[in-house]
């Protein structure tokens, strides 16, 4: 049985997961700019991307994916949260519709808490080869 | 500058990350099993494939991709390692040599310190895209 304290945190971090597919359905800078801790120890791999170090980095390629005008959503499916300490993982299926398309992403997601805050700090995301 | 505990927690955590390519390069299922922590958290996302969750599927992912003969090599470069209390993270690119082929793949290896151990508890791998 979890403790009630883990719990929590455990639903804290599910929050601020589902604070970055908001903030990506919405393409929302601003949004996205809040989930993720702003320091040089931060990695975003897009899809068939190299890794992007670097909140500046990270920033751009955002700000670079919300010049698309198509509209997205995400129907997230296998959501697995995982707690150690100040720091949480969460592992996931990103199944974005766009238009008539459908793609799905498999995901890691890695927070660090600090000052009672989860942020984001790893996102990794890799296409599901199909056929 | 980094106190000497914190120095000594990544060296400890760059060990345990190197004992995974090892492992990989030499197709060693025990030394494989070894580096895991062998519970129902675990996740494996390789190159393409959907996310296996649990360790008897991620064992056997590995059991399967090293029935292959060729050997691999792996040059890591761009390695990166964060302690955060209890958990690290690890996320470099896996420069794979097998025969004349050569493949870059984006990972990222999350571990858990279980009983002073590092344990890798996520792999993700992604192929980067070229031309």
């Amino acid at each position: 049985m979890p403790e009630p304290a883990a719990t929590a945190d455990t639903e804290a971090l599910l929050e601020a997961n589902a604070a970055f597919y908001a903030a990506f359905e919405q393409r929302d800078l601003d949004a996205m700019s809040d989930v993720w801790l702003h320091e040089e120890h931060v990695v975003c791999t897009h899809p068939g991307w190299t890794t992007l170090r670097g909140w500046a980095g990270v920033a751009a390629s955002w700000f670079a994916l919300f010049q698309g005008d198509r509209p997205m959503q995400f129907i997230l499916t296998e959501v697995a949260a995982v707690v150690a300490g100040d720091a949480g993982w969460v592992t996931l299926d990103e199944n974005m519709l766009s238009g008539s398309q459908t793609q799905t992403v498999a995901a890691t997601n890695v927070f660090q808490r600090v000052e009672g805050r989860w942020w984001l700090v790893v996102h990794h995301g890799s296409g599901i080869a199909t056929g």
